[in-house]
């Protein structure tokens, strides 16, 4: 163990004392499909370096392997590449098949984990189920949040007043995330089916014709006037499309379409393809919209590129992309308060593969230090509840009215309604969720 | 690469030129709570070992490591130890996410790999979501047939003329495997709702309790007239005496247990403990019961203990155990093969956590030999389809008829439903099966 005296004015990282070396060492795997997520990590780690007031001798290094998706051994032989090195967290963004992987890996070696989930294909996310920790000790933090999708959809199902409908899902969607949903709505005695929607939609629809009789045909078409689509949102255009040229969508259909991700402009897309009335949820991030907050966060200055919207390029953004970001953020706020404390474990070498290595003594005290802390970044506010996952998601709905005039007057609906759920939530995982109907944004009621 | 120039009569493994040291080294990976598992893996070598027809100088070396349940990195670790004593093949029975990292790292390395999915605590199985192999090399061969209860639900649901029901399903069952079943219902218009059932069951119960006015409970009531069970038997059990305790089962509830295994014993347990009629649909091995197959399957001799019903052994094993022996045998078929064809690549250590590491040369021509096999085992048939997994399986239902006098006067319903999944499928996910209603076993008609 290495005590290093270090005077740090508040920012994140300011050293009085000069190494040559960086004592500072984050391993990241990405996979290689997803070139946005090494760019955004990089630029969060220069803009630690960029800033003044931070980090002025004292460098963050960082490595980072590329893997294929879905290939968890690759991950593992990359990431004990990466332990080798003797990297102090690793953070990671890729499927569920991967982390579970890194997860026991991580486990099994100390060596505090930073996990950002990436969708399959812009369909919507269920959470992965990683694996019970040994002793409980857990060293992966979920930086995305716990998907709360099923709440918002309960919320909405009830103001609908909706007792019979169905949901269709992208063959990509792991039906696991509706558990919570279909425990409710069967309690409450509604009348909800499922149905899994092919990559080939446009196969979906001239199925039914060919297998379905007339009066089946009719009791379809009644079912799909009120229909939750947890699709991509290109898949959700190709469905409401396909539906309107088969003349089984009717004006007073009424389309929600979930996922926690989808554009201004896909969500005027989908609007403008469809028939009857549109139901939009998804995640948002209030901090973007708030000009006062522009690029400073705390004493920490963000690169105009992610922080003005003037710029485009936040747009271009996926959500995890964001998470990554915030993650870089997170760490080397614990590294600053680490060094502060004068509690610096040195990290060596991790040969992962021998069974007789011992993992990172200084890898529990790491992790606690992480979990503790508490940034505001791209994404809002980020920390972690005792369960490991970061606590803060909000969401809004957005729609328009029945149109019969349909693809030209779309309305914005006047009533947006915006979701957030609490700062603190319990271990439970239904929660009431505090909604904000027809208020001025900002002004909630409890729901 | 070594060529053998040996000679062999039929029956696994005969050499004429005696090797000092055995040339075949099976390596295997166990879960550490799955006695069983490792026992039954020994009696196939020694079986096979004992026989006078087969390998008479030619032994096979195994190496058997355990592991904790949902520890995949552990399990690489130890595969990756198998692999550096050079082994041909790798035998698992595991849950999915240790199986996960074993297939992507045989496919990495070029092992084939025959895999037994191990069911969590009882539960019905849904099969692994395997990752996608890379230039479509699979090494991994699934010894356990596809999970069909959802065809065998369907039918039976047909048959029942069920319009509206409920689904209980264990907290560790993975709903993934009701999709098949959910869109099929939800095309035909029938009503279901899907309710998991925790742990603590008995808590199930009083909740609704308080959660529920009165016009609720009636409806649940109602709802659980018709029900399909996806527990393990002991939960099933429990489930029905807390419903008939509380007094929402009636005279006139029927119950449908669904999961590929429960015993004789276990079947006449629940079949006591229920009021109202009750229905099982559980796989079969019809071998077992036709007494002129004894232990004999082709030349292989199998010991007394694994196929003499009498000895009461074989009703204490679980499936997965019974398709760890097959696999062996599977195997053992195949190095035969190999053997008399003079195409045997030598085996050498793989040091696979090194990157730069070569995978086995011999592996792809195993893996086809393997693949291209067909076995008489404990299981019956075994032989693999096109997509890696064994296509053999047989179901059967089960019934007693309404009772009213609850546990006493419960009778084997006269009707047997046998079900016999087409040997050889075809890739898409719905067959249309073979049912046999009311007829002589083994008198099929066409459904």
């Amino acid at each position: 163990m290495e005590l290093l005296i270090i005077y740090l004015s508040f920012g994140i990282l300011q050293c009085s004392s000069v190494g040559a070396d960086s004592i500072i060492h984050i391993g990241a795997i990405f996979e290689e499909n997803a070139a946005r997520d090494d760019e955004v990590f990089q630029l969060a780690i220069s803009d630690l370096s960029l800033n003044d007031d931070i980090l002025q001798s004292e460098k963050i290094t960082h490595s980072i392997k590329y893997i294929e998706p879905n290939n968890p051994f690759q991950a593992v032989q990359e990431a004990c590449e990466l332990m080798t090195q003797g990297i102090l967290a690793l953070v990671t963004s890729t499927g569920c098949a991967s982390a579970s992987a890194l997860q026991s890996l991580t486990d099994a070696m100390h060596i505090p984990h930073l996990y950002v989930q990436r969708n399959a294909e812009g369909s919507p996310r269920t959470a992965c189920q990683l694996n019970p920790s040994p002793d409980g000790e857990r060293y992966t933090l979920a930086a995305r949040p716990p998907v709360r999708l099923s709440d918002v959809m309960l919320t909405l199902v009830g103001e609908l007043r909706w007792q019979k409908f169905i949901v269709f899902y992208d063959s990509d969607y792991d039906i696991r995330g509706l558990q919570v949903f279909l425990d409710q709505t069967s309690r409450q005695g509604l009348d909800v089916s499922l149905q899994r929607v092919d990559r080939n939609i446009s196969g979906v629809f001239s199925n039914l014709f060919t297998s379905m009789r007339t009066e089946e045909l009719n009791r379809y078409r009644d079912t799909l006037r009120r229909a939750i689509l947890l699709l991509s949102p290109r898949g959700a255009q190709v469905f409401i499309h396909q539906a309107v040229e088969t003349n089984l969508a009717s004006k007073d259909s009424h389309w929600v379409f979930v996922n926690e991700e989808i554009s201004d402009t896909e969500i005027m897309e989908l609007a403008h393809s469809s028939l009857g009335r549109m139901t939009v949820i998804r995640q948002i991030f209030p901090l973007w919209k708030d000009s006062s907050v522009s690029c400073m966060r705390n004493n920490h200055r963000i690169s105009s590129l992610l922080c003005d919207p003037q710029e485009g390029y936040l747009q271009s953004l996926e959500v995890s992309n964001l998470y990554l970001y915030d993650s870089v953020l997170m760490l080397a706020n614990a590294f600053y308060r680490k060094l502060e404390d004068r509690k610096w474990h040195s990290m060596a070498s991790l040969n992962c593969i021998r069974k007789s290595t011992k993992p990172w003594n200084g890898g529990w005290s790491m992790l606690e230090t992480i979990q503790k802390g508490r940034i505001t970044g791209l994404t809002g506010i980020m920390d972690f509840m005792d369960n490991g996952s970061n606590s803060h998601v909000q969401f809004e709905i957005l729609g328009t009215s029945f149109s019969e005039t349909f693809g030209k007057d779309i309305k914005r609906v006047s009533s947006i309604v915006q979701f957030l759920v609490p700062d603190i939530v319990t271990q439970t995982d239904i929660l009431t969720p505090y909604l904000c109907v027809k208020q001025p944004r900002g002004k909630c009621k409890q729901h």
